[in-house]
C-alpha cells in the first residue's frame, strides 16, 4: 500500500475538519459591532480547536515520515485516530454554544485525549517496524510533549466540573507547548531521516 | 489517463463523504449530559458509516493498486461508485435521525448493496486488462469477504421490515469482518504487486 | 509554475462541488417510504448534476493532460472555469427544490452554457501552446461533443419556458452522449500522447 | 519536511474555503426571476471573495515553488495564513447578507490586511533560507502590487464608514490588478527557478 495515498486521504479529512468548523460562525442578521458579540466564545473555541488540529497535521506528517511502508494495521490506526478528530467540529461546537459548559468542556478535554490516544496506537503501529533502539523510535518515544498533552486531557476533564477556565487554560497551554518551536526534536529527526 | 489523478479525486469525494457526516451530530442547546442522549442513534449510525466508507477507502485503494492503466470504463465505473457512497451521508442521517425505523434501515442495505455492485463493475472492469487466471486476477475474484458482504446487505434488506435490530446486527458484522484484518489476502497481494 | 498542483487544486474543488450536492437531500423526519417522495425531484437534479459535473473531470483530464506547462493564461482561465462550476450545487438545489419551475431549468442551462464556454476559453489558452496543425489540437478542435453541448444547452433555454420536459430531455441528452464511450477520441489522444 | 504535503493540505483548505462559499447563496422557494434578485449582494461578495481566494492560491503556489525546503516556521507561519483565509466564508456571508452595510464592509477589509500581514510572515519565512540578495529574494521583496493591496485594504476600512462604495471599489481595484497578467514577474521567476 502506498503511503502517499494514505498521506492524501488524511490530508484531506484533516482540511475539512478544520474548515467546516468555520461554518458554526453564521453571520448575524444585525450589521453593526455588537451583532459579532454573541459569536466572541465561538470564535474563540474555534481559534483553539484550529491550533490543536493544526498541532495533528503537523505531527502525522512527521510521524508518517518515519514509516516505512503501510501495512493494514497502520491503515486502521490512522483511521482510527481520523474517527476521533473528526467530532472536533462536533464538541467545538457544543463548547462555544454553550459558552463552554462543564459537560462540554470536559468533552472537549475528552475527545483530543481519545485522539491521542489513537495518535499513539498509530505511532505504536509504525514503529513496530524499525528496531526498539533506532533513534527515530527513540526520539519519538521519549516525546515528552505528547505525555504532557495527554496529562493536561487528563487534568482538565474533571477540572472542568470545579473551575471551568482553569480546564480551558489547559487546552491553550497543550495548544502553546506545541506551536513553540522545538529544536531539540526537528534536528533529531532531521539527522537521522 | 493517468492513475495518480483517478485516486486523488477519489480521496477527495470519499474524504468529504467521510466527514460532511458529522455535520449531522448538531450541538444541542442544553449544556448538561441529558442535552447528549436525543443524538445518541445519529452518533452510531455515523460510528457505523464511517467504518463502511472507511473499508471501501481502503479495498479501492488496493483495487486500484491492480489497475494497469485508467481506461474510460474504469472511469465512469468508479465515478458510479462514489455517486452511491455519495449518497451514504443521507441515508446515515435519514436512519439515525428516525431511530433505525424499518424503511431507513433498508434503505440503508439498498444503498450499501448498489454500492458493492458498483465495486464489482470496477472490479470487472479493472480486472479486464489481466489475464483470467493471473495470480491477481483469482485473489480479487474469489474474495469471499466481498461476497459476504452483499449476502448480508441483501438478507438485512428484508429483515429491516421484521427485526431491525438484526438488520442492524448484519451491517455491523459487515464492518467488523473487513476491519479484522486479514494476513492471506494481504500476503498475495504483496507477493504479486 | 507545475501543472500537479493545478490539477490537485481542481479536482478538490470539483470533488466538493459533487459531494455538497448530497447536503440539498435533507433527511425527512417521517420514517415511512412515502416520506422520501418530495425528494424526488431533488434527487434527479442530484443525478443530472453529478453525472455533469463527473463529465466536466473528465474531460479537464484530458485537457489537461495534453498542456505542455502552465501559464498565467492557463491559471486564470481554469479558475474561471471553476467559478462556474461552483454555481452548479445552487442552481441544482434550485432547479431540484421547485420540481423544474421554468426560469430555474433555463438558468441550469445558462450556467452550463457559460461552463462550456469557460471550458473552450481554457482550451484556447492550453492549444495556444501548441502548432496550429498539431494532431492533438486538430483532435480538440474537431471536438464534435464539445459543440453539440452547448447547441443543446443554447436551444434548452428557450424551451425551458415552453416545454420544460423538453429542456430536461436535452440536459439527459447531453450527458449520455459523453457517457457512452467514444473510442475514437480516446485512440487520437492515445496514439499522440 | 516534504514541500508536497504542506501544499496538498493547503490546496485542500484553500478548496474548501472557495467552495463552501457558494453555500451562502441558499436557493430561493419562489421559481421566477424575482425571486433571485435578493440574492445580488451575496452573489457579488462571492464572486468578490472567490476572484481573492483564487489570487492566494495563485501567489501562494508561486511562493512555494521558491521554498528550499519546508521548516516548522514555514508550517507555522502557512498555517497562519490559512486560519486568516478560514474565516473569509464568514465576513463575506456578512458582508453579502447585510448588503454591505459598514461594519461588515470595514471586517472585510480587516480579514483580507491580515491574510495580508500572515502572506508576509511566510515569505519572510521562506526567504530567510535564500541570501538577501538573491533574484528570487529581490523579485519577491519589491513586489509592488501586495504593498498596493495592503494599501487599499487599510485605506477601505475607514472609508466603509464613509463612502461604503469606495471600499468596496478598492476590493475590486486589488482583485482586478493581480487578475491582469504581470509578465514581468512571471519572466524573473522563470529564469531564476
Amino acid at each position: 500500500m502506498s503511503k502517499a495515498r494514505l498521506e492524501a486521504f488524511s490530508d484531506g479529512v484533516l482540511a475539512i475538519i478544520i474548515t467546516i468548523m468555520v461554518l458554526e460562525l453564521k453571520a448575524p442578521h444585525g450589521s453593526d459591532l455588537m451583532a459579532l458579540r454573541p459569536l466572541l466564545p465561538i470564535f474563540l473555541s474555534y481559534l483553539l480547536s484550529f491550533a490543536l488540529v493544526g498541532i495533528y497535521w503537523n505531527n502525522h506528517h512527521h510521524l508518517l515520515h518515519a514509516a516505512k511502508h503501510v501495512t493494514a494495521g497502520i491503515m486502521w490506526a490512522n483511521l482510527h485516530l481520523l474517527f476521533w478528530l473528526s467530532l472536533v467540529p462536533f464538541v467545538t461546537a457544543w463548547f462555544g454554544e454553550t459558552h463552554g459548559g462543564a459537560w462540554p468542556t470536559a468533552l472537549y478535554g475528552v475527545i483530543f485525549l481519545m485522539a491521542g490516544f489513537a495518535y499513539n496506537l498509530l505511532q505504536t503501529a509504525i514503529l513496530s517496524h524499525h528496531p526498539a533502539d533506532a533513534p527515530i523510535a527513540v526520539a519519538f518515544r521519549g516525546n515528552i510533549k505528547g505525555k504532557l498533552s495527554l496529562g493536561a486531557y487528563l487534568l482538565a476533564i474533571p477540572l472542568a466540573f470545579v473551575r471551568q477556565w482553569l480546564a480551558y487554560g489547559l487546552y491553550v497551554f497543550v495548544a502553546l507547548m506545541w506551536i513553540v518551536p522545538d529544536r531539540r526534536i526537528a534536528s533529531t529527526i532531521e539527522k537521522h531521516s
